[in-house]
């Protein structure tokens, strides 16, 4: 670390907790709903195409995704899906929605640790009601001095949180597993950032190396080799 | 005013915006898509069944509202709806969400007015999404220090605000259209509140008389009197 951190904001959604193993098994219980009426082999490229097409009109999080999955089933089949698989496919989306929230290994020794020394953040973005109730729901929520919810995670939309909250960006320390949405933009305004590296990745958050070039960041494996970094 | 103001803060939707008539017109056309199916009268408490048994899972906005009006559909018709009728549905809430924003009359000249004597404030309940680009397209936000979106409003999300601004609740003024969610939670924990009476009001804003006993608010037929009430 090259400045002193005083602060530590955590991104949510695949660094506290798992996230996106459920969208992938939820896009493959869609694909067998959609496989009785075409040649189903993957249809990711498909759904992320309406996806991506109807961010601007529903931004993230579940509900947008499961109308998306609904238009494009009607798409894919013609029309001729039925009302029984389409409320099927509602019921996938409201089973993502009542999913228990599973903390990713070694986050809570991590946070417990980190809270004793530093002010602890989340900055999640998504759906305002359903970031909510999965941090009521990780049982987290009381180690974390501040909880932020944005709707876009781009360099405006930090630098917005960092002054509001009066952080000295030199002093603040992002930890996440996207490179787009948490580890250049704060880089960018000054800030520090640490990548630790999830599985799966959704396309949209995947950002071509270029971008990252003359930006430094430290990458890390889990959780817990923060505490080593950090000296805790 | 019981007491010298120095915070003001507006509801939005149905008190700077219209709101609701989106939704009652958008319901007129999806009762007009179902009544291919079935004999339609009205079907509004059908599908604010529909939504409140929701509300759990979706939280307030357009997004669960158009999946409730497709869950509504499919068990309104026995799963006879067709995809294309579904899709029309889809489409009626992406038009909600396109729609303009129109500022309710006396609302700018008011705004104004207000903000060279008094803080403003925003404080609107729903999709964090929807409400941030409602904002945006209103032309408002550059009137108001500080926009709060919250999930939901009670007494426990307004005393969050209120502390987390530092703000003295004696010297807060919520502006709102829902005697549930902008004026009973605010007079509860200290607060001042004027209703300003919108002509339409969704079900779940309705709050019976009795609930109001002993609670003291201004009651005004258009934001201007606001000017009058504040000697402004």
């Amino acid at each position: 670390m090259k400045q002193q951190i005083k602060t530590i904001a955590f991104d949510a959604d695949d660094t506290l907790w798992i996230n996106e193993p459920l969208f992938t098994s939820t896009r493959l219980k869609f694909e067998e709903i959609l496989s009785h009426y075409l040649e189903v082999d993957s249809l990711e490229a498909e759904l992320y195409a309406v996806e991506k097409r109807n961010l601007r009109l529903f931004g993230y999080g579940v509900k947008g995704f499961m109308l998306s999955m609904i238009e494009s089933a009607i798409e894919l089949t013609e029309s001729k899906v039925s009302a029984k698989d389409i409320q099927s496919i509602i019921d996938l989306g409201k089973a993502m929605l009542e999913h228990p929230v599973h903390i990713l290994p070694g986050i809570t020794e991590t946070i417990l640790a980190l809270k004793e020394h530093y002010d602890l953040m989340i900055i999640t973005k998504g759906d305002l009601f359903d970031q909510e109730t999965k941090i009521a729901r990780s049982g987290l929520a009381q180690h974390f001095e501040r909880i932020e919810i944005v709707s876009e995670k781009n360099e405006a939309s930090y630098q917005e949180v960092i002054d509001r909250h009066g952080i000295d960006i030199s002093s603040f320390l992002m930890i996440g597993n996207s490179l787009k949405s948490d580890i250049l933009p704060v880089c960018n305004i000054g800030g520090q950032a640490v990548h630790i590296h999830y599985k799966e990745t959704w396309l949209h958050e995947k950002t071509e190396p270029h971008h990252v070039n003359g930006i430094e960041y430290l990458e890390l494996n889990n959780a817990l080799e923060l505490l080593e970094v950090l000296r805790v």
